[in-house]
């Protein structure tokens, strides 16, 4: 049984690992901390882990954090850069789930995280947790980055058409809509039921931090910068990204047949056949991304069909998928259940 | 006050109608038709309207509605078509909310709603009930079409870049997103609450009824052909449409100048102040479109956002508009009110 | 034209006030109070306002409070308090939306509100303002507590049966679920979307400050103390209380036509057919008590649904009520709209 | 492995025990069947399952059912009892979904279900399907009543203080809160998002077909008829049940420690800390029913508040409990997943 720490449990992603990892048979959580909430059981704060999980928060301590095999830091971005130089050098592996490592420019952090970054040395080293794109080197890896939800979600979705040259790279359109719970578990006016239920609107459309990571990921497929218009909007719901992803077509190809053979031996991406509308609630609470690809009226504007659970594929789940493969494990292991519908 | 007759009161546009109807100070319904609920209090079905609308459905009767000064049509596609030519025998206006008289082009019509056109005569004269559009003419009118709600939504949001020449024509993309009212009120597996609530999709990506009507709108403002994708989504909410429009930007202008300057002497077109986001919950219930136009990162991809309530400006607060233009009433009458938020 | 201050019009009392004088045609607010958003305008908080509200918040000034008609207090509990008796020396007239002249005993007060009444010798002259039990002295008040949301829908419903003396006042239950607008606009986890969406609980069981307040009504009706188990609820949507109230039936009546006689004249409360289940719904964005009464299977156990928008009769559109009876006008002016729905 | 069947398995339970199947290690769907729509794939329909369940729907066969050890009914009432007796015959066990053997008496079925019963001589035999009431016996039984959600809910409430003789049983109240996947998967126009989001509202109160099958429980618990008033409310989302129960004191006691008793050997069963509010979400997606009791301000009123999804412990997860009782497995098999939240 491997030994798991958790920095900052107390947000959507924590409550998510920790329901992830009860049921995971080979990785046990064996700390959680959270400053403003240590000596609060955790099942007292997140219910649904009554007769699950049997911690309790506590302040965050060195000593127990090394004796971890593995740390996730579901923490506030700029927190992780803090403590990750000290539990990388006692042996531990570390999967970040916020911000702090999935940027190779430190400049571009800086510009977009609003802060300096405590460890820039550590950003070449730092492999960006997306297994669709960097499985081997996450194998290997001390530190991952675990990719932000949106660039999850439109990232898989562009993937075989950029590998394949099919697309212009220089016009690429993203349009995504979240889930609520994407915007953490804080007190915040915006994230109110009676101010984002039975509504919806656009939200950063001048820039959101998400775009460097997505352009970042995109010109690693091809090897060169892309052109990328990314609007972010909000659903009235909880879970749950829809991106819907537009490119022009370049030159003839079976885009279907494209698609099926890139991820035919992706478990956590579901290619649906030709014609279909992916739902969000096909993945709610599961680690898949499920994929449609549209070419309207046989025109020369593709349309993809993304969707993830902004918490499992884009977060928690995914983090799993990346602590596998750190330790060797099944990929899959804790990961196959099934979605919950209706 | 002007007698005004309903046929197929029965869905959400009709109960709307009513409620706007009940609180115009010109315009009163005498009649309201519908085969499968003749007989029925209007209040039973629709118990906001008790003490408002003291009328029952009835039989559709010529005789009753040509006793009307206009007549709306708030039926399925392919009703409307029907009677309108009598009613215009008649000497009465009408409005129809359906689809009936929104395509020009009787063949493209057949195309698409399955079925040949009952009175192709008829198309030219009708005039396409948009006021930022046509206001002249559905003042002379005896036969308005009524826009649709995406169209009407894509169509304002699109006009002053297309009316000033701004932006490539050819690679337009409207991701256009809808609440549930839209499919209006009848029995449907996916209008579940259970199935379509704490979800999102994209629906009729390959081609949706609204996609010609969209395009023959923007081909008007430019006189050539343009090229549309129109990508539709279904909402987990209400009311609401937000559409998200893409425009390559040809030459450099002051784009919130110009949607400023538009838009100047709409009362129900708002623009907001360059960087603002509109929700859709700021229109709930009003005869409103709120607008927000973005250059994101300065590139050459203009973003408009355009919101509207499908039920009102995207069907009969338009309607009422349409009527009070074609009875030589003010434009505004009866559509002043204050959208409900929260 | 009356003069309208508004002090404290940052949260959901406050825009819903708003909305409603914006409508009114004899009363104009002049003045919006508001210490943390002096200076911004009111339309750039709430967007529905735009083109109908044109002031700014500003801070809280003795000189342009008494320059009015009449105030309004939107704000927490315990502000009015203090403010009010200069507002009353200057002859201005006072709605509190808030409960500092609710409960008619300081004692009680201060236990539920856990601080010591600031004017206590107001609380005999304060008026309760609920106009179906209260309306002759509303007229003559200087100073009306604008009644809270459950206790507005949970006494007009026992209201009849009371008053005819027809049930055991020992053995009330009220069950009442409220929309989350009821919370406020505040930043707090319990009502963001992710926690209160798609699910339902009780809250405040052992009690909640609704409850002295509900019981002080119920007796003034039968002049003795009543026993009332109250229990709130959350609802996962934004708008509308129902209440669920028990009462065991002592001697036979027609209750049905007791609720039609007592409320016949009552423009404001809607006693549904035999056999009727109010929707919250039906009264959502409205000033209307719809209310329906029911004995199962011919028991001795009297189930009576009540409902109310928490925001309109159980807040903003009760205080304009009250407004209009103390400012010598219509009860009904500015108050007559249909209902929105779906 | 055990091969099970399914009869029915196009509605909301139907899903739901494929997925508990899905992921159970000793039992296995053979067959769906749906005359509706036998040839689809079952993932067609339910996307959820894609990758999980590779069936196809058919017509029912009785020789490919007699095949099963044991066979699920989740069709409509009424069906069950057609095929039952022939699957006994062939030494098949049955679990039924659906209300056809829920109620002992034939004149009340009949009553309530508006349709003679086919074959009352199976009504003394089954054996309601509440483990934590009847555990033995569905140990032994052939034929189980799968429990309706209502009544699990209220029962799982009531019971340690009926079987304690603790409180008044001639007037118990229930007044329970359902979502709308409860109404089931079927085209209904109450059931559409547009008409019961954002809004609630109580229905059946003058009788619910549940009504007679909590009495009959309560009934068994203390030996004689109960008085119960019920009133089911309809929420305005997909999963889940809270029971807001009501009884009165008849002597002291410790109830707090009376419910952590009685189901202290009870997997399925969680009693909160005193002073909790349980949350339907804390349930979600899982086969557990969450109760906390309180006695507000000391009085002679306990309140319980009792929480299931109701298509886990309400239905299909209850199903597989049964189930695994049937087939002398562990009680728990396939059931220990962690609720969905947030």
């Amino acid at each position: 049984m491997f030994k798991i720490g958790l920095v900052g449990g107390t947000g959507y992603t924590g409550v998510e690992l920790l329901r992830l990892l009860a049921m995971h048979p080979q990785a046990e959580p064996v700390v959680i901390t959270s400053r403003g909430e240590a000596g609060m059981a955790v099942a007292e704060m997140f219910p649904n882990l009554r007769g699950f999980v049997d911690l309790r928060f506590s302040e965050p301590d060195l000593d127990q954090l090394t004796a971890c095999d593995l740390v996730f830091f579901a923490t506030p971005n700029g927190t992780a850069m803090q403590m990750t130089p000290e539990l990388l050098a006692a042996g531990v592996r570390v999967v970040d789930l916020a911000a702090d490592f999935r940027l190779k420019d430190p400049q571009v952090w800086q510009q977009w995280y609003g802060m300096e970054h405590a460890c820039p040395e550590l950003l070449e080293e730092a492999v960006y947790g997306l297994p669709e794109m960097n499985r081997a080197a996450i194998r290997q890896a001390r530190l991952v980055a675990n990719p932000g939800c949106y660039p999850t979600a439109v990232t898989l979705g562009f993937l075989p058409l950029l590998e394949a040259g099919l697309v212009d790279s220089a016009s690429l359109i993203a349009d995504a809509k979240s889930g609520v719970s994407g915007a953490g578990r804080k007190a915040s006016v915006g994230s109110l039921l009676a101010e984002c239920g039975e509504s919806f609107k656009a939200y950063a459309a001048p820039g959101h931090r998400h775009l460097p990571e997505i352009r970042q990921n995109l010109a690693q497929l091809i090897g060169s910068p892309v052109g990328l218009t990314f609007v972010p909007h909000l659903l009235p719901m909880i879970r749950g990204i829809h991106a819907t992803l537009y490119a022009r077509l370049q030159r003839e190809a079976d885009v279907q047949q494209l698609f099926e053979q890139r991820y035919a031996g992706e478990y956590f991406v579901d290619v649906l056949p030709a014609g279909a509308h992916p739902e969000t609630r096909s993945v709610r609470g599961v680690n898949q991304c499920r994929l449609a690809v549209h070419r309207p009226q046989q025109g020369d504007t593709l349309v993809v069909l993304s969707v993830i659970d902004n918490l499992v594929k884009g977060a928690a789940g995914q983090a799993i998928q990346n602590m596998n493969l750190m330790l060797g494990l099944d990929e899959k292991l804790g990961l196959e259940s099934v979605a919950l519908l209706p």
